[in-house]
């Protein structure tokens, strides 16, 4: 089959890996009709880091297209992180998280009950086995067997993909939206970046007539947009920089748009609320976007922050503890979310399908990452 | 009247400094018959901080026995220890902290209307109008017209204070506890340490059947454990290193200690609990005692943190964001709960006096500033 492959930064290609198949009684063979390029894909992309990050209860399962035997590794984060980087520098090509996707069901394992041949499904970005601790407290992306796609040959820019635990991941979508690109094209966004936007927003603790200012106008910022104003925030305060994503953020129901920077945009916001918003949604994943989340929130106030740390991000405890902020974020878990938010999607209340701004086939993958690489694109759609 | 006055990093001293008398119409006027030396007095004891810091919120007001206007200062909290460190140089000496107390009513101004002359009253180490958002929300400590005491040249180490926003700060105590010395023993520890673990309790999100982390067993982590068995934990983990403080933390109701250093008591916990607490509760306030705090959370978890952070708390948010941690604490806003706490003791049911164990008069001051350095005292009660 053909899969996008890692070679090294800024050359990712589209080439003939080995067939997906079933591997173990907990699979799902899925051929993909929808795949995304996530901002996140892009830190690799640009050579910025190695692999996506786990969680150090993660049970990190490496299996490569060799046919070698999978190999196991229970570590903490830093050691995984240095283990995948050193073994994707052994192998030469690593194909790219691709976490992003859906499609339709071709066989499953013995032990899948809830998954048939022919059901259109979707996938949270991580796939988890819906039966631990973690998992029943919606914490899916703490599973203790689950993981990241794209850590194996598998990842969701190809023909198709073996995914494991599928009872645990999945979510069927109804058949009804057959043929219905436009509603498939709005529920494609629940892979990562709406639930993620969602996931901001709980955690930000977002309440009806809150006051939330989110941090980036990016897909995650734009799809937190939606989901503030979806759980009843009256006024969203959306700081950016791109004038077309903050014209789509005002379209999805942000009410004050911030374009000044730095020490100017906290001004900004501070004169705006009158001396901070009640929640803060730190949707970029950088120091400076933590730093102005934490000069912003009002004392007392909820920071939630979703964007991937990459090891830069020491903040000083000084302001949060003396104006009784609240953090929380993490590596959302979409699959808690994606039932009802499918829900939404599906009965017209919700569309975050204006997110996904350019659209390739399979073989358009490689200018897609470039597009987004180069701001020309939001977020890109794969059709393969 | 007689008080203590900060001369110089290890040099408190007995002096004569002008009565305290009514300032204001919201002031009132304390004999003061019991106090104590925190923690936290040690900082500005030891030279290693000029004085307590202010959250930007905090209207800061600095007045000087000198009979010099008061200054109003409202700023941030950089330039707020900016300005108090550059005045306090100035003025040569000035009196520490000392905010916790508790006396009787000698005078109140023309707008006290809860507390009248004669009655004994208790103050949370903070001052607070009542009335404001932030009181309303229970966040006494961001009062917008609140502080801290001993800003002004009145401590509570003395012979009588001014305490301003009276009716908003200082809760009256039954006259049935008059001549309970016992009673009037656990009640001064509502002043701080005793309100201050049931916040980290309180933050760190425990609940009936819970396991929680301690980290420190000064006084306010051992009414950390008080505070925790009081809310139904059942399972309290005390990490300390001092013999006779880890007893009594037994007595209060840990269930497990843990006397090892850093890496192997984050792994001696991490096996305790089979992959980490769901509560922490981080009541040292150093850089070391948070990431032992990250270290050992259960994913999901929360850590309530309540030590006052000095500057040196960068803090790398990559393992709270894997592992999906609420951060929460700050200086606690005791007068919130106050009155919960003074009834369960008036009651019985609550008794942190043991924290205290060592009595001084009020020349006895400095040598007991000196025995809490030297932890030869944990903290210490002093009689004017």
């Amino acid at each position: 089959m053909r899969a996008t492959v890692y070679h090294a930064p800024f050359d990712v290609r589209i080439e003939e890996v080995p067939d997906a198949t079933l591997r173990g009684p907990t699979d799902a063979l899925v051929r993909i009709t929808h795949a995304c390029i996530c901002g996140s894909d892009l830190w690799p992309y640009r050579g910025q880091e190695p692999f996506p990050p786990v969680s150090r209860t993660t049970e990190c399962l490496l299996s490569f297209s060799t046919g070698a035997p999978v190999l196991h590794v229970i570590a903490c984060y830093a050691t995984c992180v240095d283990i995948s980087f050193s073994l994707s520098r052994q192998l030469d090509r690593i194909s790219q998280q691709s976490h992003e996707w859906m499609g339709i069901v071709e066989d499953v394992g013995s032990q899948v009950s809830t998954i048939k041949r022919g059901d259109r499904v979707i996938a949270p970005f991580a796939f988890s086995d819906g039966t631990c601790e973690f998992c029943h407290k919606g914490l899916h992306t703490n599973c203790l067997h689950g993981g990241f796609w794209g850590q194996t040959n598998d990842g969701g820019q190809a023909e198709a993909i073996c995914a494991p635990l599928a009872d645990g991941t999945l979510v069927v979508v109804p058949k009804s939206v057959e043929g219905d690109e436009a509603k498939l094209k709005a529920i494609l966004p629940l892979t990562d970046v709406m639930g993620t936007g969602h996931y901001a927003a709980v955690v930000a603790g977002v309440h009806p007539g809150a006051t939330v200012a989110i941090i980036g106008d990016g897909a995650v910022g734009l799809c937190g947009v939606l989901a503030a104003r979806r759980l009843g925030v009256e006024r969203i305060i959306l700081l950016g920089h791109q004038e077309q994503r903050l014209e789509l953020g005002r379209r999805f129901g942000a009410t004050d748009l911030i374009t000044s920077r730095g020490e100017q945009a906290e001004r900004d916001v501070m004169e705006l609320t009158k001396g901070g918003a009640e929640s803060v949604m730190e949707c970029v994943g950088s120091k400076e976007a933590m730093e102005t989340a934490l000069a912003i929130a009002r004392p007392g106030g909820s920071i939630g922050y979703v964007g991937v740390p990459h090891g830069s991000e020491q903040i000083d405890l000084t302001r949060p503890f003396f104006d009784h902020l609240t953090l929380r974020g993490g590596s959302a878990p979409v699959r808690a979310f994606l039932p009802e938010l499918l829900s939404d999607v599906l009965a017209g209340r919700l569309d975050p399908s204006p997110v996904l701004d350019l659209t390739v086939d399979l073989d358009g993958v490689p200018s897609g990452y470039a597009a987004m690489d180069q701001r020309q694109a939001m977020k890109v759609m794969v059709r393969p």
